[in-house]
């Protein structure tokens, strides 16, 4: 059976998230849906990242079988079509081989984060960035980002309802770029803990109030508390940009 | 009375356009509520571009007078606090001496034009972007625009519902960047026509297709024949990004 990989963009907002779930339209059912369209067969689609309700997506990975081949650019333009009134697009499609798999061949994970700091409220922007009303030292920011990087237990980075057994993870890049108000936060990782790039962003945004110092960081990861980390950021301003094999 | 100047963005989407009209919301009026709410007078709001339904901006700017003086930062924060519902934002306030006048001051007014070029349909910028799914020739394109800079009678580059005396416009810049898929169209000038940038870039992407050679640009402008220009660019694609004065 042909395995394809596909690449997908989608905008998080009215989805319960990446993942099938009982109460409400999921990204993966939705693609399943236009795949039973397009083939007559019940597919199953694994993506590369679960990404929560809300989160935004320019580069999400996922791979599915089909019993009889279809040609590749009918599997991008078919999915699309099927997939019209929804804001999900498949970018590009590709055959692999039957050993790869979007979750488990994933070698590096990348996010940004979007923030405008600015007094003013939002509004092209009110449903893609965080806009955070408190001016933020930048340059701290900066220094504790750094801190993350390396491999860690983030234990204190992880929502409650994470499910890993392991809480040890290595962050590859955490960095920042600032273009006039916006702000972005790069963070990649071959793979993350339940809600930990929120987490992370969350705890650099207090570094950016002065709630927290840049060097508290390397404590906070090392007391393994939740509760010594900052909130977790809301969901909107995240992006999971793409997926390295 | 003391004037006071504003810097407004908003997104245009929901909008009637920039101007009061009977048949629905328009942000001039949205502003003048907000505007009585704050000051309990009846005051009118005097715009740099009227700007049709649809189009963005990021730096639209307006004039008006109250009777009693308000500090400049309860301004912006009680007409934001006011307008909290809208996608409309005051992002600084001014006070100004009588003879400035947003409309008829405006030295440089600056559009931007932005398009996505790929064959998949937009998600995440499908309300802020034209997509256009065509392979577009950049090269050409910004051969093309070259030729709209200096003045010229642009009598075949504006709507059949202008009211302009005078066709006779200077357009100061009109250029394009290109950031992987994305393509940025930058155009000034004192003034324009109605419609003019959107019909402006709509002739542009014929000339990305290949419908139209770059050169043909310059007898299009001599011709004063609308029907010898491309279509007019979507709404929703256009944002006023600044006025200088």
């Amino acid at each position: 059976m042909p395995r394809y990989k596909i690449i997908i963009e989608y905008e998080g907002t009215d989805f319960v998230g990446w993942q099938r779930q009982q109460n409400g339209t999921s990204i993966q059912s939705s693609i399943e849906e236009a795949l039973k369209k397009l083939s007559n067969e019940n597919i199953t689609l694994y993506g590369a990242g679960r990404t929560d309700a809300g989160v935004h997506a320019k580069g999400q990975v996922a791979h599915f079988e089909i019993m009889k081949e279809i040609p590749l650019d009918n599997i991008r333009d078919g999915l699309n079509q099927y997939l019209r009134k929804l804001p999900i697009a498949i970018l590009d499609s590709e055959i692999v081989d039957q050993n790869f798999n979007a979750r488990f061949s994933a070698k590096l994970r990348k996010y940004q984060y979007k923030i405008i700091n600015r007094r003013s409220p939002l509004t092209i922007e009110k449903k893609y960035y965080w806009g955070v009303f408190k001016k933020l030292d930048i340059r701290n920011m900066k220094e504790s980002a750094n801190f993350f990087v390396g491999k860690y237990d983030f234990n204190a980075f992880r929502s409650i309802d994470c499910q890993s057994r392991s809480t040890l993870k290595t962050i590859k890049e955490c960095n920042i770029e600032e273009i006039n108000n916006n702000i972005y936060i790069n963070v990649s990782a071959k793979s993350f803990l339940h809600s930990q790039v929120r987490i992370m962003v969350g705890t650099i945004v207090e570094v950016g109030k002065g709630k927290i110092e840049p060097k508290e960081i390397k404590e906070i990861i090392k007391s393994k508390d939740r509760k010594r980390a900052g909130p977790t950021a809301p969901a909107h301003g995240l992006y999971l940009m793409n997926v390295e094999y």
